[in-house]
């Protein structure tokens, strides 16, 4: 089959700018933002409501993606891992992927808590939570 | 920035062969099956264990990509919902998650239970679980 040409969906809005101040996962992060998703998805978003929590695919578009073993969270003590064992951003299709707090919902934004994603990291998908 | 095209990093084999037949969610499959990954990337498994679960995106190459509203499980009972707000394989990325269990990993081939996809579905990510 031809390789799939992903269509963005929406972008954050957030004050993480850089990624050294940016949380490695949203599970430490406490970080407020907002999901911008373009208009003519709107309708996509009914049924998503404050307090919810959301899943939501990001595409990492400054990752490397031809990296295949990386030191897990940066700390060389550990060894080299292979990607696909770990949480990096590095990886062939550079998708990531967080749980996040719907704190409120406006039209085509929402502001969710527990970001972990840099400012401008563009959306792929949002979807319900399994519990 | 340009629309992302995504890598195929490998395929699923199970003996799931038509949509009726497929556990709607991992979370209610115990259906096993093999994800075969392209040579290329099996130094990407490495660190990936029997026993662990493991988080896999796919690509869902026969959903339709251009709805956005639709009756959650098809019970129209529950009225129109948006596809964001749902786990529908319908979507503007077709993309699906589904956390499975690893049976065993022999080189490029990662025996897994708890599958919800079709034979010959593609796979485009796999991740650590986070707790």
């Amino acid at each position: 089959m031809n390789q799939p040409v992903l269509q963005l969906i929406g972008i954050v809005h957030s004050d993480i700018v850089n990624l050294v101040d940016t949380p490695k996962f949203y599970s430490e992060s406490d970080r407020v933002g907002t999901l911008e998703i373009l208009p003519e998805f709107t309708d996509a978003l009914d049924g998503i409501a404050p307090g919810q929590t959301i899943v939501v695919l990001f595409w990492l578009h400054k990752a490397s993606r031809d990296v295949l073993k990386v030191y897990p969270r940066g700390d060389r003590s550990r060894g080299l891992r292979g990607v696909f064992s770990t949480r990096s951003p590095v990886r062939p299709n550079p998708i990531a992927l967080s749980e996040l707090e719907v704190c409120s919902i406006d039209g085509n934004l929402i502001a969710v808590k527990g970001l972990d994603m840099l400012d401008q990291t563009p959306i792929v998908d949002i979807k319900k939570k399994i519990d």
